[in-house]
């Protein structure tokens, strides 16, 4: 079921990204490459699979939604496209491909980044039918404070403060709940404003969201961990070379592990409490701490 | 007149950044220092100035495009910490005063851009008394065009790609009509959506905005080859040293001087067929031609 939806999902809003960047008139052609390079390198679609899934499951029907999905992706892939600048993280690959700044070139990729970011709101303002103007701009909100210095610009200048530093478990935990976590939160978020959803439900989903979010950040230090170079398409422990601080090494890889599976538990548990069908979502959930890559 | 208004709109728009920077909660307070540095650091606040004038030509209250006034300006802060960043247009000084990224460091330079075009959309998202939902996000809408793809980003990659290029008078005009014309056309666009005007009227003022954007850019193409580098706050003739195409360059000093009186006075007819005291604005446009830095 969850291998289905993925499938379909991704398909989806892989869609909606390429109809949205072909249509744009074309102003310079080697910038919408550039864009499109970085929105369409790939990857899991973890935040546009919540959307939908979470859609789904609060009988949101998926073109309510398809203007979401388009909208956070564009976000997540511009913050790729400028993570991996040489003045940030430094990588020159992503996903086994060259980075947007090493195929074209920096000035391209600060832009591409910067006009990916500009139509994550283009296309999140749009009137879409069967919502009202106020859940589509409670939607634009919700996306702009999770992207933003309160979000995930504001934790990715922590993790590059942290860097070559001690950094305890407390600083670490809300370092991420911002720099990946405040995303994932607003990919259960923008169907919940579709939905528009009892404030006790709400509660649970945002408990559902935060507890995933910090998983998915816990697994991917793991992963960093026990992975081969040729699965990740980056070196093997590149964060841990860096100097980045990472559960593994606060807690211990065993630790660690322990952490994603008990915050996994936690957001199961708040599953169990919505009246809705959730088998995809705990399906998912578990995925996050079960994948490899 | 026009110096009083000026004087009233700068600090009002620099108030209510201010308020706004100062209201996040603090995750990274490097990044918010930057992002303060970035928004604060002075400057001729014309977009500010355009929203609030154009609002009290068509008798649009104040508190009602404040946070208009305050978006733009984030926008424009961003763009210049960003083309001002090494890959982009390398400049050390802006107004005088060291660039965002030499006073803090180039990471923390794009991140403060990335949070400041994110915080744009955080602002004008929020729902505005007297405006409807709709009219809120058509704001949004405008703004998201203007700084993307379609508009100041696309200039900017068209800018960077023209350098060492001879380029014709035709592309030069679009690259500006993008690149800075955008943002003062929607600077002109946001109070008009919160006037809801008649279609007639709202063609004049489109008229009259882009003839100003362009004349905006003809001028600051005369003002670097005229003025003293004390006076601009960066070496004087940069632009012309670095190869770019130029008005100046195309058409001779002179004929860069008619072609931007020539712009104003399309501007200022465009001004007398509209049913509104334009006196402030047609200031505001001698102005844009006259001024020396």
């Amino acid at each position: 079921m969850l291998a289905q939806a993925t499938t379909q999902y991704q398909q989806r809003v892989d869609n909606q990204l390429t109809q949205v960047i072909d249509a744009q008139s074309v102003t310079d052609s080697q910038l919408l490459a550039a864009m499109k390079h970085g929105a369409l390198i790939g990857g899991k679609r973890i935040r546009p699979f919540l959307v939908y899934a979470i859609g789904e499951m609060l009988n949101v029907p998926q073109e309510k939604l398809d203007a979401a999905a388009a909208a956070i992706e564009c976000i997540h892939a511009y913050s790729l496209i400028h993570d991996d600048l040489p003045a940030m993280d430094d990588d020159a690959l992503r996903r086994g491909q060259p980075t947007v700044h090493v195929a074209f070139d920096e000035a391209t990729a600060i832009l591409a980044g910067d006009a990916l970011q500009a139509l994550a709101f283009d296309i999140l303002s749009q009137p879409i039918d069967g919502l009202t103007p106020t859940q589509n701009l409670a939607m634009v909100r919700a996306l702009a404070k999770a992207s933003g210095y309160s979000g995930m610009c504001g934790g990715q200048a922590m993790d590059l403060n942290a860097t070559d530093k001690q950094i305890d478990l407390a600083t670490l935990t809300q370092l991420h709940k911002l720099k990946t976590g405040a995303l994932i939160r607003c990919a259960v978020e923008l169907p919940m404003i579709a939905a528009d959803l009892p404030k006790d439900e709400q509660a649970l989903l945002m408990t559902f969201a935060d507890a995933v979010g910090l998983a998915f950040q816990v697994q991917d230090d793991v992963i960093d961990i026990i992975s081969s170079t040729e699965e990740l398409g980056k070196p093997q422990g590149s964060d841990c070379d860096s100097n980045k601080s990472t559960y593994p090494k606060l807690l211990g890889l065993d630790g660690a592990k322990a952490t994603a599976e008990s915050l996994i538990q936690d957001a199961l548990s708040a599953l169990t409490k919505l009246p809705y069908n959730s088998q995809l979502i705990a399906e998912f959930a578990r995925f996050i701490i079960e994948r490899r890559v």
